[in-house]
């Protein structure tokens, strides 16, 4: 394990920049760490002249990036591009493919790809490490593949997209509508300009996906991932979640049953009593559980280029030191294939709320639409009177099934006394 | 690397056990994730006859763990006996000499003669691993020796003692006095029967002094750290807590400054706003400040069977996958050697709080007193009043250091107003 790990940086956007920054600031230390010294030998993008935080003026500078997947002198590629197709799936397999160790940030790629490179990846005897693919700077992936390695993990959940976190916390701190935040957050850099990825909970199913086949051995499935993101969400209902005692968070799911895995992404009622419902702003955080450790939750950062750079050296400090582990604890081979459960089929409490119009009649037409459903209501708040106008009702259900309440909710929407279409948010018992 | 790993384990109590019942429950899937199975060559315990939740009798017996340590036929040595010295340091450093792999949960071994098993685990090329030894469960050594070795680390703080917090937490709830929810604990076996260790903070300060050698890549330095207890904490000052927006954990707390290192541990008043100040009962929790990740924080249970053992298994799995790390982050030779910086020097804000005899004067007195040595007050409390009878005053003061209050606190208790010796909680702005 003499002489320097040689590396090449495909993307040179804020995690490729971060990363330089960092060998650059801890050069001596990580050296000393990965008992060698780990050195640039290539950067690659797709704009040379672009004005960088960092100076890659003396580097090796290659315009096809996949040319530098196969250079000789690189013993270690960076996929920093992003996306689960195109320049980086190439760059990926140009890599793999020329028997170089991959260490990428790219989830899409992982929840699309990932059983398929890391199969090329063992057959070509190189590693495939993806940290900094999942929540940003938590080492999760580490945490889960050996940290808690002894245990069957049972189920796995979190906070896994900052952009989300903010936006839900700074409606409930500000009491301002979804709209409203999402354009701050994105003049603030928290969103970007097509935020479709995360608020629609892209993102987040993309994390999960990766984080079940990890916690659970088995393969990467994001087509299973049952995905609703925060759009819907209004002032209103983070409002009755505070009185009710919960917070709204897009968790990502994932639960080993019997008879397969479920995984959901959806905006989340969390009892206040829980450690989750209180992780704000753009952290993030994961708990896993696992038979004989319990509940371990893991906070931190899960975006921008520190974190992220933290996460990828991490990596590369790993593949220095000769540490190579199969991408998703076990061998390709031996991942197993899971059904999906639907989430229609996952039981738990829910909180409904409707604006029907104020007169007698109405909160029994409803009582008996989820009757008929066979949901059982916990509590029922109608807090404003006002004769003839519009009210907002909220209920929280006992246990029912997503199915019943899809019924339950195409029957109430119907009434003619309600004036909107219903909002549900299920409440996660954590 | 073909061939099973087999271990000796020394010691057959709560964590021995936990251990044994752990590999029966899941050697398949660990055999999978270390890639060979992992089996029990040998035990050894004082008394073979001692009733266990785990049956030994098909396990070869050793009454020598000595003997054990050195047996051709063991591969890595599991020291679960505990105590700084004696039988333990002599299995730990048999193990080490006959070239067995040395997995403990001890921390009080590790925090005398850490540096010195080090290196002779260097010099006889076998690992030396302690996951189990801080934080039971939470992963932490290897989250901060691997998945932020990136990262300068410049604090690392947290609950290390989870009977300390179960009490604290107790108190809180309830609100008793220490004694009694002591007695309480002891019942519940959550505090031993002679519980000095934990509650005089000799066990976190056992941990902190690894964190803080893993954290900042220097030698453990036991003997730097201050240490004080949570006996003199009563319920009125944990009520005074909630009162003035905080809570009270026993925290341990390692800083690495420009000239040293400081490690204190001590009763912390924690504002409500961070995460560990809502880290309840037996869990523990640790927050690791890093230049490029930030702040991660992780919780989990610290002790019991449970996450124990999975701690202990994990480095068995490492070390059967034949990962094979420095001990403290780096190797023995290159482990800096930092000076001790005192707590006196500390500067933060403080918790004072004094029972006083409600008469015209002694609140000029007292602020006369901080005045003199420099201390600005903040926040006076005096709630009830009783004219000549005893009431509590409470202070919270701005930044200054241990020493100045040292010497406040010294000439307050001269006041002939001032009834009892006064107590003082730092106030930790995490």
């Amino acid at each position: 394990m003499s002489g320097a790990l040689r590396i090449g940086i495909a993307g040179l956007g804020t995690v490729g920049a971060g990363v330089l920054q960092l060998l650059e600031a801890h050069g001596a230390s990580i050296a000393a760490r990965a008992g060698r010294p780990i050195v640039v030998s290539g950067v690659s993008a797709r704009d040379r002249r672009k004005p960088r935080p960092v100076d890659v003026s003396g580097l090796r500078w290659f315009d096809d990036p996949l040319a530098m997947a196969r250079d000789p002198e690189i013993d270690a590629v960076l996929e920093l591009i992003g996306g689960s197709e195109g320049v980086a799936k190439g760059v990926a397999e140009a890599a793999i493919g020329a028997g170089r160790h991959l260490i990428t940030a790219n989830k899409a790629l992982l929840a699309v790809h990932g059983v398929a490179l890391a199969r090329a990846a063992e057959v070509a005897g190189v590693t495939m490490a993806y940290e900094a693919a999942v929540a940003g700077g938590i080492p999760i992936i580490k945490t889960l593949r050996e940290g808690l390695a002894a245990n069957r993990i049972s189920r796995v959940y979190g906070i896994l997209n900052g952009t989300c976190n903010y936006i839900l916390t700074s409606m409930r701190d500000t009491g301002r509508e979804f709209a409203e935040v999402l354009e701050e957050a994105q003049q603030l850099g928290y969103a970007e300009a097509d935020p479709s990825f995360d608020i629609d909970g892209v993102d987040a199913a993309h994390k999960l996906a990766i984080l079940t086949a990890v916690a659970f051995g088995c393969e990467v499935d994001f087509k299973g991932v049952y995905v609703e993101g925060i759009r819907e969400i209004s002032a209103l209902d983070i409002a009755y979640a505070d009185e009710l005692g919960y917070r709204i968070k897009l968790l990502g799911i994932a639960t080993l049953g019997e008879d397969g895995v479920e995984q959901r992404v959806h905006p989340c009622m969390v009892p206040l009593g829980t450690p989750i419902a209180h992780v704000d702003g753009v952290f993030n955080a994961v708990v896993a559980e696992g038979d004989f450790v319990g509940r371990v939750l893991t906070e931190g950062q899960g975006a921008g280029a520190g974190p992220t750079a933290s996460a990828v050296v991490a990596d590369l400090i790993d593949v220095a030191r000769g540490i190579a582990l199969p991408a998703f604890a076990v061998s390709a081979a031996e991942l197993r294939r899971l059904p999906a459960l639907p989430a229609e089929r996952h039981v738990g409490s829910q909180y409904i709320r409707l604006m029907v119009v104020d007169r007698p009649g109405v909160i029994a037409d409803v009582s008996a639409a989820l009757r008929d459903c066979d949901i059982s209501v916990e509590a029922l708040l109608q807090r404003a009177r006002s004769p003839n106008e519009a009210v907002p009702v909220v209920i929280t259900t006992h246990e029912t099934t997503g199915a019943a309440m899809d019924e339950a909710l195409r029957r109430i929407a119907e009434l003619k006394a309600v004036l909107e279409p219903p909002r549900r948010i299920r409440i996660e018992a954590l």
